[in-house]
């Protein structure tokens, strides 16, 4: 069997950037192939902290080949004081995943929770949880910033699955939910949600 | 003689990143080599506008050999509205001439008005008067992104002259000054204004 090409979800940030690829096997099995933080030294001047973010983040797309790459959508509310340095590391990530023509989506942090704890509002604990129930993991990755990289290829494996089924008319198959580790009854709630939103 | 390398000032952004490459000549006179603005599609998404961005920009440096790159530092304050398509971009310059090994500086806004019109809050107008002055353009260049890079070179090589004249003990030279377009005492008021402020 040839393996698949994961999919890679990018947690930007210059201090810590969150990465985690995801695969979906056969039986619709997810399984984590790679997770981590690249980090930059911040004894380092801003363009030399991303210079080395770049080359980094360009390394780990060339090494993992993923079908997709899921870059978290920055919101301009959230954490002000980072904001900047977030944009920054945000627009190498996209930028370098389009210079290489892999496609890339951008999913909020409430589009994430929402996907995988079935709440917009959840905890970053809550998703820890259900990233590592999702996968199948014995503990919740760490730090916080690989678990939301998971979180974000999960979800647009997620987003895709119930995608495809509304493509095609098909009901949400709630065994094989099982089998992926979904809650029962989770994708109705979640697809109920997602539906009041639009 | 040999062509002195340029200092590249850039005005991030995503639809319109305005280049401005400024070289000092023998006399202290200064000149204009390149001016221009890079432009991305809105019709493309972001991804692929900041790939362009990024290649084009890549293109510039490799193409003007810049002995420093300019950048304008970004105030949170400013453009909330665009503010994260600005990051983006600004990410991108950074990085990139960080990459190729060329020494980069950021100025505020502010800095850049104090050092060019001698009023850190002075207009666009006049910060594009003062442009053409120093450069001994007809025209203000245009659009205003190339005039606000052209700006920021400018405010590089005015610094470093104030900062080589305050390291060497030496007092400015005034004619020297006016060969450069500097209004008389123009240099003694800006040196006074960012004393106040240190």
């Amino acid at each position: 069997m040839f393996a698949m090409a994961p999919v890679l979800g990018i947690d930007p940030g210059l201090s810590r950037c969150g990465y985690g690829a995801v695969v979906r096997e056969t039986g619709s099995r997810l399984r984590a192939v790679s997770c981590g933080v690249l980090r930059t030294d911040p004894a380092l001047n801003l363009p030399q902290r991303l210079s080395i973010l770049h080359d980094e983040l360009e390394s780990l797309i060339v090494e993992l080949k993923p079908s997709v790459v899921v870059v978290e959508r920055l919101l301009f509310q959230n954490n002000v004081r980072t904001a900047i340095s977030v944009g920054q590391a945000s627009g190498l990530a996209l930028a370098i995943a389009a210079r290489h023509h892999i496609d890339v989506v951008q999913y909020s942090p409430n589009e994430v929770k929402l996907a995988i704890a079935g709440d917009g509002g959840a905890g970053k604990a809550e998703v820890g949880a259900m990233v590592a129930r999702l996968l199948k993991l014995r503990e919740v990755p760490k730090p916080a910033d690989a678990a939301d990289a998971l979180a974000l290829a999960l979800c647009h494996l997620w987003r895709q699955r119930v995608g495809a089924a509304t493509e095609s008319t098909r009901t949400l198959d709630v065994r094989s939910d099982r089998e992926v580790g979904l809650p029962s009854g989770l994708d109705q709630r979640i697809a109920a949600a997602l539906a009041r939103r639009t």
